[in-house]
């Protein structure tokens, strides 16, 4: 069931105001990060190839902007409760090296198409236009699949270091996660499906939100499987 | 006196491919640093200001990169050689601090237009077009200025250090772009105009070069004067 954001639903509104604050702090911060990450490239073929993905994150952290700002909604106050989760995330999943990197920006960017996808069914036409043409970005990953497998032949030893580090990641991001739904029912709710008319009904959200995260987990484990990096 | 770059002047298109390399690292090296000098952003309002200054700056690199392939270059080896001297500029002007990130992009882009205005006069066409349209994003910085400025308002003790600071940003830069005149005669003749049609005349362009860099420090002194940032 989906509602109209600047209607009469008070509970939407804030939810999907929480939804684009959640989204464009992270867009900013994978933009952040891939650009620092973007300096250990061992190439500037590759260098480049990292630094267009950090841009397009960027252009997509500028259309959640303008989609608050129509919403009536200040972006700078509706990210900042999700700073501390994303910022934690970053931080303790800092790559070592190039190829962590690369496992990361993999791995980011298909976890994230794969909730942008789950929440799009949920959400008013104009926010659900927006985390679409974000989706028809996908595959900017490519080049990083590439390069991964391309390390892995020439050295198979690094796929078992990496394969543990992708489980970190997802492990990390699925914390993350949780602790945010934790503190926002309303959001919690809006991301499965399970805001009502009346509002959010607190334990079926609960659930079903874990039970995305679960079909989330499900499809990195089948990614990191096709790339040989399952740990 | 223009060329045609992909015409019969084997040294001006030596000399325009070299330019293009400088300038393509350049960006891609500026898109770098603004992006990681972002991250000391005290707000999330400046942190999208700086970067929204870093992705204009990779837009730039794309268009060089498209450029450098129009005429036949490998963009990759076209850059190669300047990676030294910018990394080197980097290394030794790395801000400390918000502020000090301020002035650097603030002198940084100043810098660049002022070159790109010197050097348009003297390329050929689709050349010049680029470097107009660079130019047109002229203005990026103005957010730098008027955040510099609330900053000297609330502590006027600051802008002795960042006077210094200016100061050392633009040595840095003339040391650097002095090292690369003197390592490629073409390319330094070609930006001061004294690329003719029977070659670079290396004496006219070393003293032209010099009074290049000298119209460009003019510059910027009149614009840390104007912020009252005079060392």
């Amino acid at each position: 069931m989906t509602h109209d954001a600047s209607g009469d639903l008070p509970d939407y509104r804030a939810a999907v105001i929480d939804l684009l604050g959640a989204v464009g702090y992270g867009e900013i911060s994978a933009f952040e990060r891939l650009a620092a990450d973007a300096r250990m490239a061992p190439t500037l073929v590759d260098k480049a190839a990292l630094a267009r993905m950090a841009v397009t994150e960027f252009h997509h952290y500028e259309r959640v902007v303008v989609r608050l700002t129509e919403l009536g909604a200040d972006p700078f106050d509706a990210m900042g409760p999700f700073v501390p989760a994303i910022d934690a995330f970053h931080e303790r999943t800092a790559p070592a090296d190039w190829l962590e990197g690369l496992v990361k920006a993999y791995v980011g960017d298909s976890i994230a198409i794969d909730f942008f996808r789950e929440v799009a069914a949920f959400v008013d036409a104009p926010t659900r236009a927006l985390l679409v043409d974000v989706l028809s970005d996908a595959g900017q990953a490519q080049f990083a699949i590439d390069a991964l497998r391309a390390a892995m032949a020439a050295d198979p030893a690094v796929s078992g270091r990496l394969a543990l580090w992708g489980r970190r990641l997802v492990g990390e991001a699925l914390s993350q996660a949780q602790r945010v739904a934790a503190d926002r029912d309303t959001l919690a709710a809006l991301v499965v499906g399970a805001l009502g008319p009346s509002g959010a009904r607190p334990d079926a959200a609960l659930a079903e939100f874990a039970r995305m995260l679960a079909r989330i987990t499900e499809a990195h484990t089948r990614r990191m499987r096709a790339l040989d990096l399952a740990a």
